[in-house]
């Protein structure tokens, strides 16, 4: 039954935890006014929380623990401390069956320590991946991975296509999304056979997996948002996220800069101040904000551990719809497909 | 003696040829008015160009032939036809000691190939580095290796140091550049040990070169200025560049689009056009043209192939700087030292 799926949050993640976890799940249940939430943490905080947001308080339930993970525990110490704490709790009531999605602003390598021990990565998957929702002059893409692996086999590339299809086939509701992988142009390059050779099984098997695979993209082309899906080995995709987020905050200055050179330049953009609110909007990363680990026995979702209300919502949206759309089995599903067709005896797939 | 040195231009690369190769010329040498001229190429569209620019013409010459390399030639190819072609004749030039400096506007992969067989690579380094000019919102620093190699041991990284260093030296004028490597900020990341073992050999050396070297730094704050030069292995570095580019278009678009949507906003632009301007010159893409191939036995600049004479005079003055520099004689000492520290007995430098 849509929209009754049950939330685990972790109110104490983050630099504000619950001062920003309560009204962000508020602003959420505006959207999805079904949904049911489960909060862990200081129950004191948290309720005081919850009784400026009466329609959220009734369809909350309230787990306490007086354990956290800082910002600062390293995911060694995470995990020889954090058990009981409110991130491992909210990340094993999905692995109980209790919620469907667990959503967390703390640290990250700490919950994707906890989230692997806890939830289990899917049948021949070493690690999961982080997904980061991509702005872009279209529809947002969806960029993986962003820095939970250093490298990637061309196995773990064209497994991150398909873990980012079925996270754009959640969050977009497009049945076949279209994904890219990202390379580089210059020619005498010979390298990069990882990247050869997944782009060669997902041509060859294209047809038999539930993704549009287009080929080859580069860096530039990922803002110009023709396919739903880029699939990118983690280091360089990590710097590919960091570089766009800081290239975007320079135009930015740049431009605050231009406006205030002249006192022409600065009439002309009060009077345009509109257009520049659009602007705004449009750039503003709370938007985008809602990282999923993808491979998973279960959905978790890391928010930005500075963002506010509605930057946390957004995380929670994106763990509402995957929640909704029956992420894990249906990924589980296509991960075996391919892994099958790998595997199997026959027609050789070609290799490079 | 400053000032009277001798570049060679392929006039016959990129897009447009001698009609953007020789204003382009003319342009740089309004800034340099010493420097001589050797062109390469049809001699009959290169002497209708010049004629065009008397104080140019006084001091060039001319070197005709009839072969050049095509934007489409794969590196294999231009090595095998590629012998005594306008790119080929260029980079002898700088090898007999006729110029200090080429400039070629042809395709990368081309040039790179050709460049490594006339030039040679300086004792020890395996493969050049492309390095390129990044535009920050304080000086613009140096990013290399932007995709000449696909992977970097971590001698090589350190290479690249000592490169950008030499190029940040010719070009700011900084007896001391500061460097940083860029890398991943997800703490449970294992990996990237070359980036860690070049990491404590700069920090090790760092007093013994010519650099101040200030550790790691993330994909986000290369545009924010802090130091010269950004290290980073040549697959990632060139999706970095690439995205940087794209993202600062898409806000360029976004920034049209919220201009446009109110007749009040559309008042606003056009009275603050000034405005408009500054940030269009700011992020006018001609003025960081010119990526050096770092680590020859000689200069050789690549233009965009599509720029215009702005956009090659840009790429000219990085030649002409570089060759002022003595750039050359100085990364050679530089690598040389390093390399004689890292291969010499006693005590040992850490690894990793």
């Amino acid at each position: 039954m849509p929209g009754t799926c049950t939330l685990a949050l972790d109110a104490m993640g983050g630099d504000h935890g619950p001062a920003v976890v309560i009204p962000g799940a508020a602003l959420s249940l505006e959207r999805h006014a079904q949904t049911r939430f489960m909060f862990f943490g200081d129950a004191a905080r948290i309720e005081a929380e919850l009784d400026k947001h009466p329609a959220l308080k009734a369809q909350s339930s309230v787990v306490h623990t007086s354990t956290a993970i800082s910002m600062d525990d390293k995911p060694s110490q995470a995990l020889r401390r954090g058990k009981g704490s409110s991130m491992w709790l909210a990340l094993e009531a999905v692995q109980k069956g209790q919620a469907q999605a667990a959503i967390s602003a703390g640290n990250t390598g700490a919950l994707m320590a906890i989230a692997r021990l806890v939830l289990r990565p899917m049948t021949d998957i070493e690690r999961p991946a982080i997904a980061a929702i991509w702005p872009t002059v279209k529809r947002s893409c969806i960029v993986l991975d962003v820095g939970a692996n250093i490298g990637a086999s061309a196995r773990q590339l064209a497994d991150f296509a398909l873990m980012g299809a079925a996270m754009a086939r959640a969050l977009f509701h497009i049945e076949r999304p279209s994904v890219a992988l990202l390379n580089v142009g210059v020619e005498e390059i010979k390298g990069v056979e990882e990247v050869r050779q997944a782009h060669a099984w997902l041509k060859e098997m294209g047809a038999e997996l539930p993704i549009d695979y287009r080929g080859f993209m580069e860096g530039h082309q990922i803002g110009e948002g023709h396919v739903d899906v880029v699939v990118v080995e983690g280091f360089a995709g990590n710097i590919a996220l960091k570089t766009a987020e800081g290239t975007a905050r320079q135009v930015g200055a740049y431009l605050k800069s231009a406006m205030m050179q002249s006192w022409l330049s600065r009439a002309g953009a009060l009077l345009a101040r509109g257009g520049f609110n659009v602007l705004r909007q449009k750039m503003d990363p709370r938007h985008s904000n809602g990282a999923p680990f993808l491979g998973l026995n279960g959905i978790a979702i890391k928010s930005h551990g500075g963002t506010d209300a509605i930057g946390f919502a957004s995380a929670i949206d994106v763990g509402y719809e995957m929640a909704e759309s029956g992420l894990v089995a249906r990924l589980a599903a296509d991960l075996d497909t391919f892994h099958g067709r790998l595997a199997a005896p026959g027609p050789q797939l070609s290799s490079g």
